[in-house]
């Protein structure tokens, strides 16, 4: 597996996956059922962000992440990430692979800190994922996300130093 | 005092103490300079969320607050807000009235919470306002905002249920 930089040409492979992920409604709350421009808009950033995919050994992307800064202005120093891994294909440290590349990316552009504004609580290895790259579950907003068969369950707000 | 729906023509009030107020650099990640239509961007409201002004006795906007769903799909029922008042205006309960109909109209929207993603800690008026109106520090990001005279300062997240 290798990460690079997503290319416009990567847009239908990560819109598959990210339609599958939203739909499964589980870990995002992005509004269903969007165009693939609409998830370019979305996923696809432009400097001072960037977006990477995941690829496997047959050039297939398996993954992705985006990353940028939290705010802009007086809170730019502070980065924040998403990411998304193919249903299909993950258990294989793809997501993990994509977490550190982004701590190591935050940390090349001179971030002070990475910021995830929402995550699930009810999806466990996210969450051990992410404490085990160093972010702490900062506080929990209650009842924040509808899930598709837990009801309402908060969201993580996590962080580390970078 | 009257707080009515924002219309187009409240725009040119409106960006000038959004200026002041982004250019003083204490309360707001947003970046300086910007133009009447990026401020028209990023502070008038379309549906479902909603942008109040605050008029004074002579039609003067002394104020404005911008409300609506802090994530969209399964996050929408957690409202939030922002909040400008003119610096010229300050000290007469402007901020609060401002904030008694965020989360009035919250309420009759449906809304189970409203949560601030970034009250910066050093804004004491502001943080004592809101803890006033229900509102609880859940945690505090530190050094998020690069304040002008303080230095890194920490962002509050805050919430309350509605």
């Amino acid at each position: 597996m290798i990460i690079r930089d997503a290319v416009e040409g990567d847009l239908a492979q990560i819109a598959r996956f990210f339609r599958d992920i939203v739909a499964a409604g589980e870990t995002y709350a992005y509004p269903e059922d969007l165009d693939d421009q609409a998830i370019a808009d979305l996923w696809l950033e432009r400097p001072p962000g960037r977006t990477v995919v995941a690829a496997n050994d047959q050039g297939i992307v398996v993954g992705s992440a985006k990353m940028g800064p939290n705010r802009p202005g007086r809170g730019s120093h502070i980065a924040t990430a998403s990411f998304m891994v193919d249903p299909a294909a993950q258990g294989r440290g793809i997501g993990r692979a994509l977490g550190e590349e982004a701590v190591r990316w935050a940390r090349d552009q001179g971030y002070r800190g990475m910021q995830f504004n929402a995550v699930v609580e009810t999806n466990a290895a996210a969450v051990r994922l992410w404490q085990s790259l160093g972010f702490a579950i900062m506080t929990t907003i209650p009842e924040a996300f509808s899930h598709p068969r837990h009801g309402l369950v908060g969201l993580h707000v996590m962080y580390r130093r970078i």
